[in-house]
């Protein structure tokens, strides 16, 4: 399978589990089917429709392809009929959600190279490509954001790590499919190594200090 | 009364009632004038915004006649002196927002058809410029999303209907405007029925069994 | 110093102030270095980003120019650690906020009417400009917006006489320059008089008189 091929499957795979991750929220908080796809569509989407807002790909990748838009009301509607199914299968969803997040921010960045921003900026956008629609969807749903709770395993530093990755190979002369699938690789196990091990982010130092 | 001198006023009525939505919430929830002001304009407005960033009307529609901006002002300033009377006027105020509703879901649908986005695209834009504005009033007032509470009235789901078949009708020989009307009155009547019906959306399949 | 210079000072002092504020939220609600971040860079660029999504400066300004996305940053750094420090600064940071928001709302709404908005628009703009930052910060942060409380001290408003009186003077002979300077002193003086004596907007008219 070529790195495209693997790409398009990939991407596909994540965008797939990120939906879910909406649509399993939703119906934890006790939502009805529309809260369900609304949650599914805006946490598989969100990330990159803000990066395609933000870099100027108008209109966004997410209302161009329709896959894009049909695969988390898929996920929705599996997740609807088969959530408790689905729930149990929490460590296959997570590790699938770390190759999503390897992905995501590893074409986040890509993207907005592309696109002529600065690296700094690439890796931001490939950030938020990454760990957007996360975050739209724990505002949507009024959750405090995980993305910031101190007791959640690494998400956006994996991420972060990735990204930087890929836009420092893209000042030099390695070959950037190569670099690309590398880092997401990296992306991935770093987030599997960070929940296994549950690596956490500090909080504030002196709070931290006082509370530990 | 021709249909596009019909379709300018329903739009200034259904702009004046989401306002209004934004404005009484605001009141509800103790904010001050500003509050007022602010959720009235993103109630009637956000919508729009999100599918002209969208398809790439940029500046969006909001931005560029002043009535656009100028009406939830005028219906935050009506509503702060006399929200008694205008609570007082709730059903009618729920009338003209199923009004509302069926206006915007198919004028948003044509205006992604028109702007490029394909049928599907364009369903979604045409729902999210119904009920995006109504889903930014509640994030901005931390109010769990009406959109997605079980015990809701439909209210997406006749908008989808409408914006579906709108974009149906785009590739058959239907005189489209004969069409854009007809949906937005069937969306207008679906609302209606399903709240005096009390017509309601599933929960996920599971739990609605067990707690049913 | 020109105005010019001492415009591109002023606006790093107002980056700068503006991701304090988020990363003060973020460690009062206890989110860990990750959330310190997200808040100081929403805080101190998401009104503009918003503002040149909206407008059509596309990257946005955030996006270009690297010691936007980098200011935050070093705020956030210097917070997570000598946060006890800054709080204490509080009156100190609440001064420069207000300059902050006198020089947002100005060049917001100057970089509106350059791009061909209109008067009013603009305002609504130069507003946002100064004032989105904050509420995506609380909305994030899932604070009630500090902007809709009745019990603080005005904000928005005198962003928007601020806005106002560069809009008008845009239509008349008067130096564009010297009327934005005026007009930003003249915000910060009204919100720091704000402060002091404690004046707060109204909420809803029939509910203040019988709650006051």
């Amino acid at each position: 399978m070529s790195v495209y091929a693997a790409h398009d499957v990939l991407e596909l795979v994540g965008i797939y589990v990120f939906a879910t991750s909406g649509a399993l929220m939703a119906i934890r908080k006790g939502f009805d089917v529309v809260g369900i796809l609304i949650l599914a569509e805006v946490t598989a989407l969100g990330g990159g429709v803000l990066r395609d807002l933000i870099i100027g790909d108008i209109p966004p990748a997410a209302f161009t392809k329709t896959s894009y838009l049909l695969l988390p009301m898929l996920a929705a509607a599996v997740t609807f009929f088969a959530h408790p199914v689905v729930e149990r299968l929490n460590t296959t969803m997570l590790v699938f959600d770390a190759a999503g997040l390897g992905m995501f921010c590893v074409t986040g960045t890509l993207k907005a190279l592309d696109y002529g921003l600065g690296s700094f900026q690439a890796v931001v956008l490939g950030v938020t490509t990454a760990v957007g629609g996360g975050l739209l969807r724990d505002i949507t749903a009024r959750e405090t954001p995980t993305l910031v709770q101190v007791d959640t395993d690494l998400y956006s530093i994996p991420a972060a790590a990735g990204a930087t990755l890929v836009a420092a190979a893209s000042h030099t002369d390695l070959p950037l499919p190569a670099v690309a699938v590398g880092a997401a690789i990296f992306v991935f196990l770093f987030r599997v190594v960070a929940m296994m091990r549950h690596w956490t982010a500090p909080r504030a130092w002196e709070r931290h200090r006082r509370t530990g």
